[in-house]
């Protein structure tokens, strides 16, 4: 059977970006977005595919999930599920939970029961680094807990874990949970990089940094992501759930380090200017170290460690501004 | 101060046995409850205390949470609340998972919401051991991972733990979380004893049980839970996240065990015939190696175990019932 995937969040960051692998793989690609943050543009060389089809719903509604199911299965059947749609901004939704109740849980609650209505039976789900908290020095693996998120997203991410794998008990075949670290590229929506350029175009002899700068986390490019989700989703397993890790195998680096790679692309002679403490804001963890053992046995390896994979994401955000 | 309790789901099951305690110990208690399965008679040796109030309000709904709220604070400031309110059917929760969604985890949801807004920083929540999943002949310790729930029901109390832990990060001082075993006592609303024996009330020759009767869990006394609960509530730790399997320090028993201790207590004639699979239902989990060296290293101890828990338990019931 030809593979036709139903991609949610298809129009934003990681999302166009995996619409155009799967294409080019020869999947049939239905996106649905609700287009908060996502843009038709990201997918303009793919626009008149007959391979392509793009629908404007809210997942989180009901009604909406049905109509998304109905008017893809138009299309082809249906054969498996790419969940990539959640709020993605965390301090926002620290503020008001029901941001990340509706966007990041809700849309993972409603696909859930729309696929066991129209027996789509394999999902692949956008989860995060996030549903583990603060484990300080300690390597988090896939198996370590208890699981104390400092976010809400972070919180509605295990949610959605937590429901997807009741799922599977009732009526998947098979879901892959993927556990995305920092992922940085373009189409840049949002995160540090992102911000950082915003600023210094606002302002250009002065980068205000939330936090002293000292948080190191570990950042993917995109490109590496896809690639790792395809590996995972295709390999044969005996279980029906398969939770992974995905990041790169470094320690990563600092967001000063960042800064100062921002200012020596967009204005080398800007000044940084450094927050207090060591979060960037509630539900910010300030150091991870994040093992990717379980990836790295199955013979993955990233193309771009996180100083290159910022680098290159720096440039191509700079871009993408115009800078 | 005087400690005020609002107890949320206070008149259910668990709820009223630890209102009755709490009312003992000197707290002041609110009840809130929707009375779904809780009844007002279960409280009624306190109906005339100037200590107890009971409200009735769906806490699912957000403004009604607020409500509860503003009518428990005209008797006194509440100074922590106690969250025993969910779904207790399982089964019907993985025929629909929008019982689970609303009634296990929305209610956490909501009830975290109104707290940070009315500045109370402490809630115990009963959480339970089905956010593990099936771990087979693992010993299930609070730090094991991944958690992998097959119940809607596990997945939305896993929720419901994460939503807290954002909480913890958030605004609140102390968030205990029990995790609960199997609890049997009595004002019995559901369960395999009060299922046994309200099937031998309706057919008394003969008992039909689900699965084939191996299924193997331990059980804990409704007096021992509460018990367990108020000690990890008073303990001075330094994090604000406690943690803590509840249950008794042996094995369990069989539900055949269970299906012949009903039989001689209500008809040691009847017959009993079981059905197929080591799983009474989807959701179920089979075996439970249930970790409670955590608890036994705070001191505590439980007065029944597994096997003397069940036969007061069925005894209870079985008055409860009038047999």
């Amino acid at each position: 059977m030809n593979r036709h995937a139903l991609l949610i969040g298809g129009a934003g960051f990681i999302g166009s970006q995996l619409a155009k692998i799967l294409l080019s793989l020869g999947y049939k690609v239905t996106i649905v977005d609700n287009f908060s943050r996502g843009k038709l543009e990201y997918l303009e060389e793919y626009k008149s595919s007959t391979e392509l089809k793009v629908l404007n719903f809210d997942i989180a509604e009901n009604s909406e999930c049905e109509k998304a199911f109905i008017e893809a299965k138009e299309n082809a059947d249906i054969t498996e599920v790419w969940h990539m749609a959640a709020n993605s901004d965390i301090p926002a939704g620290v503020l008001n939970p029901a941001i990340d109740l509706k966007d990041t849980f809700l849309t993972t609650f409603e696909v859930l029961k729309v696929m066991k209505k129209f027996n789509v039976k394999v999902i692949n789900f956008a989860s995060s680094s996030a549903i583990y908290g603060d484990f300080g020095d300690t390597m988090i693996h896939e198996s370590i807990g208890p699981l104390l998120p400092i976010s809400n997203y972070g919180a509605m991410k295990l949610a959605s874990e937590a429901q997807i794998s009741a799922a599977a008990e009732d009526f998947l075949d098979r879901a892959n949970i993927f556990r995305f670290p920092n992922v940085v590229g373009v189409p840049a929506t949002h995160g540090v990089i992102l911000d950082f350029i915003n600023k210094l175009l606002f302002n250009k002899n002065e980068l205000q940094v939330l936090g002293d700068g000292t948080q190191q986390k570990a950042y993917l490019h995109v490109s590496d992501l896809i690639n790792a989700m395809l590996l995972i989703s295709n390999r044969q397993i005996s279980d029906k759930v398969e939770i992974v890790n995905i990041g790169p195998y470094d320690k990563g680096v600092t967001v000063k380090w960042i800064a100062e790679q921002v200012i020596l692309r967009v204005n080398p002679s800007a000044k940084i200017v450094f927050g207090d403490g060591n979060k960037g804001w509630v539900g910010d963890v300030p150091k991870f170290n994040y093992s990717t053992e379980k990836l790295r046995s199955f013979g993955w390896s990233p193309n771009l460690g996180s100083e290159d994979a910022v680098k290159k994401a720096i440039d191509q955000i700079a871009l993408q501004l115009g800078v």
